[in-house]
């Protein structure tokens, strides 16, 4: 069935024949291997760039960010399913991507397009703190949660936030995003009646768009941080099994609302 | 509901507390972040250990080998779950790791197995051309693929072989699994009736259990990869969509075998 | 860690003890296996309802108009997964699930929520023609597609329209959500400037929504169907498998866009 | 990419032109839509072939008994991934699904292969009772589960079971696999040591296969019917979320057994 306009599917990502695999123009085997990092190799794979040694830093240091937290829900979720499915490796790992949606670690995306925005009305002329101060004001107005501030966990200070800063300073990367971020920060008390910080999902588009990553994609680098944690995890579940414990916890206290017929538990 | 004995979960990867965040005993921030690129976080995350320089050298080039090789099935079915579904990345990436299987990309796990298979046995004082004879026998008469040997497309040579080899031997890896790799592949003529070449499936664990890369987690090195090269083609597919045209192109041969009611066809 | 306020998790559901499993207030042994069939069991799951014998019609009709209509995307995308990695059917099932997504499955449940608001508005007085006119011009000048309206195979007409509306009029239902539907599908032409006729995505809310199937929850009836779908096609999969052949004739017009290496190809 | 033999796919379970859509020989709209429920289409798209009455009994019931248990790992995975990514309703369903594996809900299949094997060897001759010991004794000897018997909750008694066997035999459905399944329940406690009695995963393929379900689709059962209990677990979760809630609980108890830096904890 024909959906939409094209039928010749396109790509510029990599074509090969039965001696070579070019990726992004280049000979997989002779010009990649060995010689380029796997986070290098991801944002050539995404952009069609080698990126600089300020991006490979900054870029380095977000996917380390980011990667693991602990037993967070989406970590939950991958352990119960590999402990239900243990033959699928590959199964617990999706469900564990599944959960990297709008709320959690999506916020990343989202608060990066903010920043751009901020940052196109700054170049427009507006004042940066004018703008921040708008941009605060008009979520609040919407309802809307602000991306990538506050942190159940780190409330005072998400000490990712620090790291990711000083080590894009010190790479040298453009600090533009990180100063744009840092002013919404300091708008928000006034507004919003309290001060959220930012949080990592801030610092991540914060130093990441200031060496070229495309905002587009910026939902990606939690995504494949957390593969990582989650094949670590699921190392860990095969050796030592915790998803049926998990779940055994999590219904301990669970209320029932709904009706029971006559005489249930009663025998119990 | 109680399943299974335990029900405390435990772990011993991240702990966190509101100012400190500990992964494998370091202090993310303080230790981890901008020191440490993300290949070897995944090595420190997987196992506990730092790697050395070999393992990082080799690690990384599995990663970059195995991380994108064009328009495979599984990054098809990728492609067309993000055409359909565009608003949510993280299933798209999904769909795709989903097909990290024991057909496709799993092999690298299997391979493993086997070779660490060899291994003992050849520990045990077996004659390696011996062991690897009667490994490849018992998978034939077994009725069982050679997980890692023979490309649909690569025939006479995958290239990322010999590079992968290569890049091992120059990072002074331990060379020991990628000889039972060849010896396997030197008895297989003889035994199967034609030549089937070491593939990329192969190399990977051949290379990577010489640098102490566990080979129960050998999966999750292709599942790592290949998420970095599904987040570059759904970049591409959100800029210039070829799902639909795929799906399009997919059946343009498709023939019904099944039966048709009177009349049907007649006038269209 | 405590995200969000409550952490105490609540369910009306289900709840049970060793003897007894309660559903929506029932006994599932005693009163619901063997009395009712699985759609109405849906309903209830979902509502806490028992369905109405019209509700009961017209919610089956609906789940078998939309849970097959051969090799479209998502069940390409599960038959490649299940190709690659047969060991894993829930992993294939799930792959195709994901592409039940906004553009294509999800349709319905937007199609839906835009009856409603029409409903809202004719019940506060006014006229429906004037309605149906309002909300077109609307999403054409916000430029957006008219959810549930065009189809690409079946543009003059989709059969399944006339025959779902035609059920749904044989058991009673309330059919003020038709008049909706055929209310906009009326105004279209005059606005978008040329006809687009109902599709199936719009025949089910417009259906359901006359039996008190709740809006929100709509996204979910394509998504069972297709489940029944998708196990169909896996059970052929597996017999007569066909998802390599569809992969490769996917991409056997494929045009590679990016550069290459000199010598590329020279010696293929 | 030509993977495997064939390259031209092949579907004999539906096709369409513009006017009419074609499943298993059938107008889609002239001859199912409104006049077959959606478990009677299940087993069409399935085989090929409608069902009888006493089949179609069969199927509903055990749609209905194996839909919903409550808050299970699977259930909590989806809860926690909807939470997560509320925009992604399908990601929610997919990762529900995925836990639907060999340990869990896989072992309906598993228990339906072990009783076609056990048919087919009193078919040819042997006692049943002999069958049914050797069976349990090999399973005992290669260290592997009984699928289908023993349940954490329900220890007596699964009251799935008596109930789905009475629908079973109320339908007049061929009982062979159902005294099969009692059969090999008579023969555990002498040879496991203690008794084990049959859960619904061991009733689910007794009462189907004598119905004609067939046993390599056996596991698309429980798959089917948990997508219809996902799908209301989230219309609640989106109503009043519990997603996190139960992460939260989860974890109060979690155990880390890795190392700290020195200080940690100190200042909190």
């Amino acid at each position: 069935m024909k959906i939409g306009k094209s039928t010749v599917p396109h790509t510029a990502i990599c074509t090969s024949d039965e001696h070579t695999i070019v990726v992004r123009g280049q000979d997989l085997c002779h010009d990649l291997i060995g010689k380029l990092s796997f986070a290098d190799y991801f944002f050539l794979l995404l952009t069609g760039r080698q990126p600089d040694a300020a991006c490979s830093t900054v870029l380095n240091a977000t996917l380390v960010a980011i990667a693991e937290h602990g037993l967070v829900p989406s970590v939950q979720a991958s352990r119960m399913t590999f402990a239900a499915a243990p033959d699928a490796l590959q199964g617990a790992v999706a469900a564990g991507i599944l959960g990297c949606g709008s709320v959690i670690l999506g916020a990343s995306e989202t608060a990066g397009r903010l920043f751009a925005d901020v940052a196109a009305r700054v170049d427009a002329g507006e004042a940066l703190d004018d703008v921040a101060a708008a941009t605060i004001r008009s979520l609040k107005e919407n309802r809307q949660a602000i991306p990538g501030y506050g942190h159940p966990l780190h409330k005072a200070n998400d000490p990712r936030v620090d790291r990711l800063v000083e080590v894009a300073a010190e790479a040298g990367a453009d600090m533009r995003y990180v100063r744009i971020a840092q002013a919404l920060e300091r708008a928000i008390p006034d507004i919003v009646g309290r001060a959220l910080r930012m949080n990592v999902s801030a610092a991540i588009p914060a130093v990441l768009l200031g060496v070229g990553f495309p905002v587009a994609s910026l939902r990606g680098v939690p995504i494949l941080a957390r593969t990582a944690g989650l094949i670590a995890h699921l190392a860990e579940e095969a050796e030592t099994p915790s998803g049926f414990a998990l779940s055994y916890q999590a219904t301990r206290e669970l209320q029932y609302d709904g009706q029971v017929p006559a005489g249930f538990g009663s025998a119990a």
